[in-house]
């Protein structure tokens, strides 16, 4: 493991972030060619928050939160904490101390690929924390990883400076390059889904809107009227 | 894979249904013999939904969720849509616009042995949701599939229009030719369990109410007064 | 497996059981040198509780529920019930009724690395749980085991009169000989804690409050400004 | 669970059964059209074996393997034991003893949704299983469970007397009925692919083979020189 | 986390060792109650082998097998290693290195709820191990655990000088104090089976060498002879 | 899903593929500073394969082997087969025809994140490979999917014409860039690792060879000489 602690990042455009926090991981997901998602296992401490940010990325050993710490002071206002291990780990790596000093210097959330504790705490103070695990199993300071290199987060891979978008559907990265292009093919998308919203709301068939009916045909698809009917 | 779609289904009479929804799934699940339980992983999006209704089954290729659109023309006011996968699944094959469109049909749900995503969304519309996963991983629509033929679903068989039972407790099925029988022994389990609550409630032993204490005895089960007993 | 109940339990004084509960079980497995703690599969039905109290320790066949109604008459006001199986198991093995009857005795909560069901009810009744699984699968009352013996449950081992914290964080177990000590460590730690907070909530470093930076070096720790210092 | 156990069932033709095994799980579930395959957790304890037979179903409680015992007396030369348990399990229900005597009787070999023990011995004497699990944890014989009813095993439905093929890729099941069709259609796939076979061998592509060029293209596939192409 | 390595320990008899190690699993198992039976997932890397020995217990910090190093000082001709972690743990912890001077120290074998790697290496050497999991992942040697403290490995409690045994079956814990009744309980219970083996061989039913006719039809298994009979 | 294949890719020096071959997973996965292994659930189907080769990546739908067929057409002599998939995927994707195929056109071996079937006659065959199920699962080829593109796999990122080594340790990839100096490192490491191999034979131990005594203590570990010492 590389012992790297990397003190400057470049980050995505304050609006494209903003933009990309409005979509929702969904629609993001969706508008970057179904890329960057994390694994269905990242769950939120509590429901209702949606957040992004500028990833600080962290790469920490098996039940060692060391470099938790060093993160801190390279964070800034609206960061997002994005903490990968080098093993499947649930180890209880963050709890409410260092969710107070995080509050105090701007930063958004926690995406962690480990465990998290004090969760009642977290939720009192409103810091959303996304994780595998919730345990209180404590951690060493023994083992120095790295801050702000690429890393592996619940299988997806994310550079720091990434945007990471979190809601209660999951976790999504988009490239600091591409946040710009995604917000607006996401709110293309956006749009587009809310003038077929009102059509689905008066009860028109998705078969219709979509012309699914010939491809469904062409592939294959025999109705029936009734399981009589195949049965004979 | 067959790949038919059944327009018509038999369905149960509505009072049979409305006696299943009242009772829920434990106490349902007790009157027919404890058969028809899907698997413990399949959770509700919120807490505190109960529901019952006839069965439009659908049967997925992974990844794929073309079948869904073709079950919503299906679908009659007070139905729940069971969703079985051929293999292991987590694609969020379900979001706010297929909801919108179910619950513009009257569908009371949605059972689906895979992923959701959009699940704020649906929290907020109140569409109740019992699945595998919450994944936003998107779907295609290229394989087809079947509506309204015999499944498995988080392993339940589930035939279409059978009555589905679901609440905080999961998910039961019951074949529809017997949900009359079943709601009527469940309504008297329901009285039985009544009357024992009283008792219950006064603190008087389960021990004692159920006249356990001689087949314990029987089955070899000793009492000692104290640890120290067996040890020393 | 044996087949025995053991009547008498000697437990924790009441006040050690009280600070035990208030300092909650990250504070207290810390506090006991990181030991004791359930696996973290153990979740809460509700969020929201914390309870402690002396261990009425169960341990059932799989599949199997008589033990728990052999140790209802076992326990007093305040005691907490644990259930070990001696396989893994995800029955409902504990539903409304049980609950209705531990209530009336007193019992704080219930500890189960097995299935519960009947959820909605629990959390209306206010009786917390915490368990594997929701499963509304239902038990026999076969075979004998035992109460009051020692057992291992989630992962923990715990003897009878053992003190039990849970919250949403988890389930931790600490030896009756050792919750005087215990929570006196707990309060000490807690107070540390609170010291921290004020400096931390002021934006100070942990890196410094903690005299980490040199450690950090020693260990190999580098910083470099930007990640083209890296590749370039 | 019923308490019943069936002596008499009906079984599908010789001739049908050793077809199906010399066959092999694969082609047989692709046969009969992709159905009827248990999970993938279903493992041989030792490779190289390939059965086929008519399947004595079981019906267990967890742990409680008594109605193996019962099951014993109504298998015949060729059968297959085939066991589901009521909640997932590992009890090491199946050990050397039990071998012996099913060898004694004729049985094939076994297919469980659970545990097995003595794999040592059972590799020794030649009988192949096919489980969950290898485990040593012993059972009781407490509950009643059935002999020769319909079951579940590892994700598929059997009844009694349906064809039960298993080898190193698996475990597979034929309906009773479809026994003489599914060997017929298995017979040609199998002709089929020998006549492809020497064609790949060749080194001649299945792109050709199969013509697939021209729908790959039409489902939008590109083909491009290299990755410069892409990127720049 | 303790931080002590302790060096002297004792040690069960040398011929109850070996009695043991001729019983295997299932049967030691069986003989003391049931008890000290690892879980499922310890699985031999290679077939064939079984040993038994007095336990050298190892407690290592997740992804750090720096306390395998101590330990082998502290190992005699004929001990077994035995490693538990704090956290579930798949590193790599032990490879042929270590292989070399185990078996130089006399060593009869490993069994760590955690990872190996250089199977080829070991499988050649024969080197027999029992762990969760093979893989190459690396560790480092940063955090002090503990040797020959009490530990917990797969689910199973282990003290120093237990007497491990493990086979293709798994692995099974006796303590130092029962080594020698536990050995002459299944040397009863291995003789008891030989007499049962021929009868069984000969094709007589366990039911009627266990008498077990009569309590299946007291917990009320009715035997029909055909499903016809149920169905109508 | 891109739907691109990319016709030519770089590869690595024939030799350095060679020579990382004869080191293996776990000493090149040391080398390169432990990044690039796979996760521990890749398994061979047969043990004692070992083999490199340059990476033909290939990135499935769930449930579809397409693009295997398209990949087939762009391997050269040499080359590994790399499966990725879009979600968690167990389908039989790959089986002796494929196979036959693979052989024809000299490709060394398949590593894929999803499932095998026809494992008898692979390994008959003697084609090598690491997978993450065995199952006769069939697929489909409906969704276009790429070739030749970076794809994750089992938890490692991968790019086209990178090296793949593989044997009974699991899988491990090198970046193409990096075949050269890793393979050097590598040689270097086995190198020490045979002068170590014959101290360690004669029983001096790692604490000695690698100066271990010293760090320990000073990061706190205690020898005690009994247990009774730290007890009493």
């Amino acid at each position: 493991m590389e012992k790297i602690a990397v003190r400057n990042i470049r980050r995505a455009a304050a609006q494209d972030i903003t933009a990309l926090e409005s979509l929702g991981v969904a629609t993001v997901h969706e508008a970057q060619g179904r890329k960057g998602l994390m694994r269905s296992y990242m769950r939120p401490i509590f429901t209702g928050a949606r957040i992004a940010g500028s990833a600080i990325t962290v790469l920490n050993h098996p039940g060692d939160n060391w470099m938790l710490h060093v993160a801190m002071e390279l964070c800034q206002q609206g960061d997002v904490l994005v903490v990968g291990v080098s093993d499947e780990d649930e180890h209880g790596m963050f709890g409410d101390l260092l969710a107070t000093l995080a509050m105090a210097r701007g930063v958004r959330g926690l995406v962690i690929d480990a465990g998290v504790r004090d969760v009642r705490d977290l939720t009192e103070m409103g810091f959303p924390v996304w994780s595998k695990a919730i345990w209180s199993q404590g951690t060493v300071k023994a083992t120095v990883g790295s801050v702000n290199v690429p890393i592996m987060c619940a299988g997806a891979a994310i550079k720091p400076g990434d945007v990471v978008i979190a809601d209660d559907d999951g976790v999504c990265v988009v490239p600091r390059d591409a946040a710009g292009s995604v917000a607006q093919k996401g709110k293309a998308r956006a749009d587009n889904e809310e003038s077929k919203r009102a059509r689905l709301q008066a009860g028109e068939l998705s078969l219709d809107i979509y012309d699914m009916r010939e491809p469904l045909a062409d592939a294959g698809l025999t109705y029936v009227d009734s399981v009589d009917e195949i049965n004979g």
